[in-house]
């Protein structure tokens, strides 16, 4: 069939540039995620390597580069007053939120490049001040969208853009899972807005189907709807236990999202087109299946052999050594920021809002 | 498993009281959904025969009596006038929406119970009256919500009801289909308002996951938001060529809706509570298949030789038969228009509209 091309190349790294070099990196907070899976992918990558981890406290930074094998650790306060300044040469900061701007802030001064963890921040204030930074300092701000380096989100949009659907019409994208389940603690600062920003369940897993979709479609949400809910006593200082929302993108794609952090775990992207669909399912939690359906057609792929972090992290280095722009960009992220802030806007206001 | 019995038993007709008698239909509204998925259902039925085809021309009645073997025929005026009332016991109203309200009221005054197609009328106002004569009549007025019928949809019900999936969080339901490649007239009535109401896709197809969902929950939509808009100029007198609404059910179900008539064929409807996923899929168009997912656990099925009409109109017949009272009757078709015309006044104003 016409489109079995795109799935005989699954996997292809279409963006590699350069096989030489390797980019020294320092992580900031050592949480599960930047332990259990950035550190063990990392050790995947080519071009990539751990010299220094970093943690509030130089106790736990030195415990875990141990554990590790990592050579160097040290404390936030040390990294900002320069501390290692030679031992690494990109930052990738995957603290809470709110903390990722300070983080960004040294990194500019010190001419390193940033891999920043989504959301970018808690606030489209702060995400601009970072833009700003990294601007300032010319130095790389790359938001670490993984789903950008999946390949089947890759096909995803090469398949779009073939015409595999037709003209694409309406998207739906849903994003669950039990935090309390995953992080047997109601503290957790995902449920805490000082440290997550307007919520959680949209920022931490709507934003999946939300950017994955702008990445497939080459197009931005410019007018939104929501309506979040919190039950729970653990989501009594965040709005969205549960939500839902609704956006249309440039070009006139409708799309509906669901996303809740107390609930089975469930991830979906489907786009539908006036000639076929196209489905991940499942989609963002590490393991991504493609299928295309078109009439008396249907087809489906996943790249079992590839993790994802590994794949975001060469591709950062890639672009890192070639001196390449890196995408997503902070005005990506920063994009992003303000659909999650007008979302939550309208769920509070109970009105339509336009992004401009 | 624990939940292997409902799938043991996944097509019984739990809702069957009697096998006894015949109730006798006139079929009103003689497109190819009565023609050819009404009348060929009628037959396989156990309690229902077709014994009046009425158009509002009698030639075309007589034409298609004579083409299917029902014995008698007449024009619309004839049925309004008390025409072969003694060869009828039901009257089957499949016509255009805005056309129902008169054969309702005439049935009320022949004292013929009535099947009505969903949505029930064209506004809310007209449904009001409709329920009103009705009750004046003291006739069953049953809409025709086929899929309360059909088994995976009953199962489902069941499931959830036996906590499948623990308690029940969110919905996304997809109803698409290319109304154009369906039936090649872009002056067809489910484009022109005045014959289908406030609009074309949440009408005619998003109500089916919207309805499905109060079935399946036994809850009501009590807060809706949607965006809608036209694009392709057969589209140009309906505001909804592409609709994507969200709603807040009673008891705090957060639903995401998309609805088209100009995209390829595909339905959905998906249930994720707290341990698990319901999901129907296809859903809507005369096939319906589910599966359940939970921790470690999938099974799916479905009733592959029911025919969705001949239940609903066995269903539909046992009632009268048996004196029983009908489900959905006309008050809850007529909550179905109220939630559409919200959908419609929320995408007009941008403001959540909320159902009291």
């Amino acid at each position: 069939m016409e489109f079995d091309d795109v799935f005989d190349s699954f996997a292809e790294r279409d963006w590699q540039t350069t096989t030489e070099g390797t980019v020294r990196f320092a992580l900031v907070g050592l949480g599960w995620w930047t332990v259990d899976e950035a550190i063990p992918a990392i050790r995947e990558t080519d071009l990539c390597e751990v010299s220094v981890l970093i943690s509030r406290s130089v106790e736990k930074a030195e415990r875990y580069a141990e554990e590790a094998d990592v050579p160097h650790a040290m404390s936030g306060d040390d990294f900002h007053d320069g501390a290692l300044a030679e031992q690494y040469d990109a930052v990738y900061i995957a603290t809470p939120n709110a903390y990722h701007r300070a983080y960004v802030e040294t990194a500019a001064d010190l001419d390193k490049a940033v891999l920043c963890e989504k959301p970018m921040a808690e606030s489209v204030e702060t995400a601009e001040a970072m833009v700003e930074a990294a601007e300032g300092g010319d130095v790389p701000l790359m938001v670490a969208y993984r789903m950008h380096t999946e390949p089947a989100v890759r096909r995803a949009r090469d398949l779009v853009q073939a015409g595999a659907i037709g003209e694409p019409v309406q998207v739906y994208g849903n994003n669950s899972q039990p935090i309390l389940s995953l992080i047997d603690d109601p503290n957790q600062w995902r449920l805490d807005p000082d440290a997550s920003g307007y919520g959680t369940s949209m920022m931490d897993l709507g934003i999946y189907p939300i950017n994955t979709a702008r990445f497939v479609l080459g197009a931005d949400p410019v007018r939104v709807q929501a309506q979040m809910a919190s039950y729970d006593e653990a989501f009594a200082d965040v709005p969205d236990e549960r939500s839902t929302a609704t956006a249309v993108y440039e070009g006139g794609v409708h799309a509906a999202f669901t996303a809740t952090q107390n609930a089975y775990d469930d991830t979906e992207l489907t786009i539908t087109g006036t000639e076929g669909k196209l489905t991940l399912s499942p989609a963002f939690h590490m393991e991504c299946r493609l299928e295309l359906d078109r009439e008396g057609y249907s087809v489906s792929a996943e790249a079992e052999d590839v993790n994802e972090m590994t794949e975001e992290f060469d591709y950062f280095a890639d672009r890192v050594l070639s001196d390449e722009p890196v995408y997503a960009d902070g005005e990506h992220g920063l994009y992003d920021m303000r659909v999650l802030a007008a979302l939550h806007e309208s769920a509070e206001s109970g009105e339509t809002v336009a992004l401009d």
